[in-house]
């Protein structure tokens, strides 16, 4: 009684949505070189490679820099639980659903979590900031989402860092959809700890998401009174395997890790300040096509790298996406939470944030909807 | 200023220690195939294949079944987070590292751990189960592992579940070296939870841990009365997104899951007790060899996925390992803990389970070391 199974092939799409986005072939590629041991002395100096590439994305020279084993909500998570111990007091600012994941995360570590709070789709205000920590003074820790995914919003943080640090406090940051694709410079903000995922402005496949800390946030782990709750996510291990003595931890994502290090490559290649540049200018020719057609952003202050907007009135939100989806091979995202039937998410990360797919989804739109003038508004932006 | 990162090319190893396995390049072209979303209707598709696959190499019905998104330590950790509130006893068998780590992981969820010790190298007998257990009538759970992958012993279940279930717990197996290569039947063993690696028997590359629960561990995880301590982890709403419902709770290492897909469809085609009767017989081959070259095993009952043995009088155990890697591109593991510069550990699992990688590692040895008669013994075993 033997079995065959089906052929393996899965559909080739076009990733617009709030991640993963488009991986180059040379990166996929790269995932599949042939696994190595992950103690080899050829896989620890990809490690090592992979960390000095990390940092330079990162924009920080912080010797704890490393990819957590697990995706973005892991390398959250790994954040929080090395950070806090029980009965800790830290500030989570929420204003979506990565926000609030991070509230839930630090809850679950046993810390008393003060929420301040914005409606979905705007930022946090630095006044608000300011009134929790004066009235909070034990908190140790602030955790904030640069690039919020589930909105769109883009928070604001120079304001932010130096009050979190004139109050005594950590800066943790989740950089899930901006690193690679927005400006972020770790250590010109004095960020303590960051997290982000492979397979948004990365442009790598999701598994892995790299952080880093800050040496006053390597201080606060290793001088905790606790063990940290997670095993799998403890970085005075984790730290041992990525740095010089090399102790056996877990068994490494050595493909992924092989993926990362080609999509980071190609970052470094083609430099930072060039690759924020484009998906400024992508952002900007979609959200004149967007606008063009009547459509409206619903954050105050978007992100580069994610179109969030309302669906008009009268149109089938999750027909137009299966139309796409089926029609064009395009994805794009849904609303979460509050806007869940009422918006869509238009992701240009990294891979995905070309003017190829600037032109492709408005036209796509325009047809599907019988509209005119995306194109051409976007185009305008091009020059 | 631009930069050119250099050629990507790791060696191509033949993976001979405790894990990772060969990978076949059927599986790492499916891992390179192009990403899909998350919530793409092709994607939840090859979902629930993997379940489905999943759900007939652990031979099991049990609806609880999927890959959690790390590697086996992960697994390790979510089948114990969720099973575990602070205050529950339990029992944790310890006879190597991953039984110590086990012990660590429940002791960190809160758990009061009674910890049935057995030496390095020795399987747990039932014996010290039944004591431990009348001792500790409020024990909830036991856990042990199938396959020590630190030492090479293989625990026999059957007596050990009927002990447990008389006593009302629940059994939890790490089956991570063993799974797809050594006989294991879930239902029959009536084994309420179960992890394994992807890079082991079933040569994959590492980066997922496929995961059961029995209807009986659902209920109790169902009927917590304290939040999962992990938020990444918390299999009530991995299961949410597994099951019928597809709630978004994090992005699923998409490509990973092609790779397993591939590799579980390859066990299913060679058929689970083809491939048990062929990692014995590579096993029974390797043995014959390596004890006519004078080499004794460490377990008394061996593992036929790993061959953990002592490094003769008077060799340089790290110079042999160097060599084999260096001159023949194979990686064979070292000992831990007790038996760190003292023992071997030569994998035999999955596509690195052949005649071939036999005789190739002893003929290698030979070579290394000056001996001769062990491919003649494993020849003869071959017949």
């Amino acid at each position: 009684m033997s079995f065959t199974a089906p052929r393996f092939a899965p559909p080739e799409r076009i990733l617009m949505g709030p991640g993963p986005s488009d991986v180059p072939r040379r990166v996929l590629n790269a995932l599949a070189s042939p696994t190595l041991g992950h103690l080899d002395p050829a896989y620890l100096a990809i490690m090592d490679e992979v960390r000095d590439f990390m940092r330079q994305v990162f924009r920080t020279k912080n010797e704890l820099t490393m990819a957590v084993p697990g995706t973005g909500s892991a390398g959250m998570e790994a954040t929080v639980v090395n950070l806090v111990e029980p009965g800790d007091e830290v500030i989570i600012c929420v204003n979506g659903v990565f926000g609030g994941r991070m509230k839930d995360v630090a809850e679950r570590s046993g810390a008393k979590v003060h929420a301040v709070e914005a409606p979905w789709g705007q930022t946090i205000a630095p006044a608000a900031i300011a009134e929790a920590l004066a009235a909070h003074p034990a908190v140790k820790l602030v955790g904030i989402v640069h690039a919020e995914t589930s909105t769109g919003a883009m928070q604001p943080l120079e304001e932010i860092t130096k009050l979190v640090h004139d109050a005594g406090a950590l800066l943790l940051v989740d950089a899930v959809t901006s690193l690679g694709g927005v400006p972020l410079d770790l250590d010109a903000l004095q960020i303590d700890a960051c997290y982000s995922g492979t397979q948004k402005c990365l442009s790598c496949p999701p598994g892995l998401s790299p952080v880093s800390f800050s040496a006053a946030a390597v201080d606060r782990i290793m001088s905790r009174k606790t063990k940290v709750q997670s095993w799998y996510l403890d970085m005075s291990m984790l730290k041992s395997y990525w740095g010089q003595e090399r102790v056996y931890h877990h068994t490494a994502p050595i493909n992924m890790t092989y993926a990362l290090r080609e999509a980071l490559a190609m970052v470094l290649e083609e430099g930072l300040e060039a690759r924020w540049a484009r998906h400024q200018l992508n952002y900007q020719a979609l959200r004149a096509g967007l606008e063009a057609l009547g459509m409206k952003y619903i954050p105050e202050h978007s992100l580069p790298s994610l179109n969030a907007i309302h669906v008009p009135e009268g149109v089938d939100e999750a027909g137009v996406r299966k139309r796409l989806l089926n029609e064009y091979d395009i994805e794009i995202g849904a609303g979460l939470g509050p806007f869940k039937g009422r918006a869509w998410r238009i992701g240009l990360m990294g891979a995905s944030s070309t003017r190829r797919h600037v032109i492709l989804v408005l036209a796509a739109l325009e047809s599907i909807l019988g509209l005119s003038g995306g194109t051409t508004a976007a185009t305008k932006v091009y020059g």
